[in-house]
């Protein structure tokens, strides 16, 4: 903030991003040999026909993609059972998210969120200049239906549910939404990034429902996070509204290509979703055998409490000398945790070997844990 | 809006979005069979060696997109001479336009833009409750310093201006528009969209003026509409702020990759743009012969005035009626234009033969001029 034209450029600047730091640019890039097991990403490439619909999408990207995303809403409408009206595609379901926060918050506003829960949607509301709710679960991981209708979450002008639920994996009945659903006359947010993992789904209750907006990815079940493809399912009147905030061309036509394709071609990914809920066991059993508590995941991860007396950003920092990156939140009450993605059968063997080898060390004398921890490190040569 | 639960709702949304209507999803789907030329997409396929980064880019696919865009942001840097902290990348300069919206203007403020321009921003400032101001360039196509400095855009919180301009094809000079950064403290974006067409650019002001921001996309210079990549380059103060605000993963994995294999490979596009520079010639005296007005273009499009008592929106629909699509202006002082965008050459070959024959069936008697037309498209048989 060098001269008087850029302190009065700033001034300029609305009241809320006024307040915004300036982004460093300085960050390290990602160590890319790595097994990355942070961002709950499906490590399987496309599907041999998807593939080939996205290079032949290639062919023709001299040309702006198709305006409002019709043929994808389409294709997902026919998909899901829904029509064309209740849909919204997005570059990621993230950019649906925002859509619904610049929607729905003024300055001075709240929003509510079940907690422990996705992160990115306290940026979101401070971007509104709104107030972020969390309002916890408990140990029991059921939905506090009462809390939601009559506690301080009373005056959110949404309120925001995953289901299963990031980052503990929990899955609540499709009842108890509907329990929500029906006493309130609030929009409910149901964030189903991850349901492909889970026992049920809740889309069924938007022809019922004009109060809840249903959000998929394709970043997990259908192993596109690189692409950005997620959809919103609601009431017209919402749905609608949110097409008319949506900047033009929020997709381009990779985007489009893959996520039409793998609409048509959703059977394509059944052993996929085999292989994640498998490994998804074998390693919460593993897990189990190391000392960690580990609830039963419903997603493409497993959240696991350290044993007792470790807490997770040691876990965390132990694994990635190892170079296994997994995830740990400092939030209060999730200080003893990591959450492991589920990868490829040998991303898991290595990471479990680490975690052995970790927990292995510190059963030895203090003196001799990281030469044992060091060395394994180097015979595994990643 | 049927039931008290939707109504609720929708008194949720924030005063701008309850104001808009629910988009509805009736729109017919866009003849493909078409020559299209009226939204400026440069019509050629991807260097090889760029398609090979981009098939490359879709084996890695199902990992996230790179955090704010760093690589991306790294090569524009470097091949436009400036540093890191400079830039913002974005999935369109449609996007950074849109962010630029959101961090400047709360409801009640004001945004200025010359006149005509893209109309796009006037759907921006409506979305953030502000007032639109255009400012008239008149029919000298000069930069009006004075007015933008001292007339009604005086409280505006940001300028824009597009040089060339769209759909003008007007160029005005680089020190035009330092004299106007040099005596407004207030921040111009200054929308070089068309600019790898024109003459000159205003890149170079951006490290003598703190007030500038600077847009580009590679839509029209490297065919690349379909695929989303802009750019934003300004005083890191302001590019640190709007990267703060943008969404997470704006940009996919393909659009990274071809944004850095172009910005690599840049000299592959020195016979396109020679390309178009020589067509929008051809054209414009072409259709001067058939007695249109058309100021000389700087951009990939030419803005043509049909001849006397003849207005746009009857030859938009009579060259649609011959599968050509160019656009048309509504606006006021547009009403007798057309804007044709500069494709390959058998599409404007095509383009002008349908025009010849338009004007041609205008000189006959009123009873033989459909039938002539109609027997023309016949033939070009497309």
């Amino acid at each position: 903030m060098s001269d008087a034209k850029m302190q009065s450029v700033l001034s300029s600047l609305s009241q809320v991003a006024r307040q915004l730091e300036a982004l460093p640019s300085d960050r390290p890039a990602p160590d890319t040999s790595c097994v990355k097991l942070n961002t709950n990403e499906n490590p399987f490439p496309l599907p041999t026909i998807i593939m080939q619909s996205a290079i032949a999408a290639l062919e023709r990207q001299y040309l702006y993609p198709e305006d409002d995303n019709i043929s994808l809403r389409e294709a997902a409408a026919n998909a899901y059972g829904v029509s064309k009206d209740q849909v919204i595609a997005g570059n990621g379901s993230s950019e649906l998210l925002g859509l619904i926060y610049r929607a729905f918050l003024a300055p001075g506003d709240s929003v509510a969120m079940m907690s422990p829960g996705f992160s990115f949607n306290r940026k979101l509301a401070m971007l509104q200049g709104a107030q972020f709710l969390e309002i916890g679960c408990g140990e029991a991981h059921s939905l506090p239906v009462e809390q939601l209708l009559f506690g301080p979450a009373k005056d959110a002008k949404f309120i925001l549910l995953a289901n299963p639920n990031n980052p503990t994996g929990t899955f609540v009945p499709v009842a108890d939404i509907e329990r929500l659903l029906a006493q309130s006359d609030r929009l409910i947010v149901l964030d189903e990034a991850y349901v492909d993992f889970a026992p049920d789904n809740g889309l069924r209750l938007i022809d019922r429902y004009s109060n809840l907006l249903v959000l998929r990815t394709f970043s997990k079940s259908y192993a596109t996070a690189g692409v950005r493809v997620g959809f919103g399912f609601g009431h017209p009147e919402i749905i609608g509204r949110l097409r008319n905030i949506q900047n033009v061309f929020n997709m381009n036509v990779i985007g489009h290509a893959v996520g039409i394709s793998i609409l048509a071609h959703r059977d394509a990914y059944a052993d996929n979703h085999k292989h994640i809920k498998r490994e998804r066991q074998r390693v919460t059993l593993a897990l189990l055998q190391l000392g960690f508590s580990v609830a039963p995941s419903h997603a493409n991860f497993v959240l696991a409490r350290a044993p007792a007396g470790q807490d997770g950003s040691w876990w965390q920092a132990a694994l990635e000398r190892q170079k296994i990156l997994v995830a740990f939140f400092p939030d209060k009450g999730l200080e003893n945790y990591i959450r492991v993605s589920i990868g490829t059968k040998e991303q898991m063997d290595a990471f479990l070997a680490a975690a052995r080898d970790i927990s292995g060390s510190l059963k030895m004398p203090r003196s001799r844990r990281w030469a044992a921890s060091g060395s394994a490190s180097a015979l595994r040569g990643r």
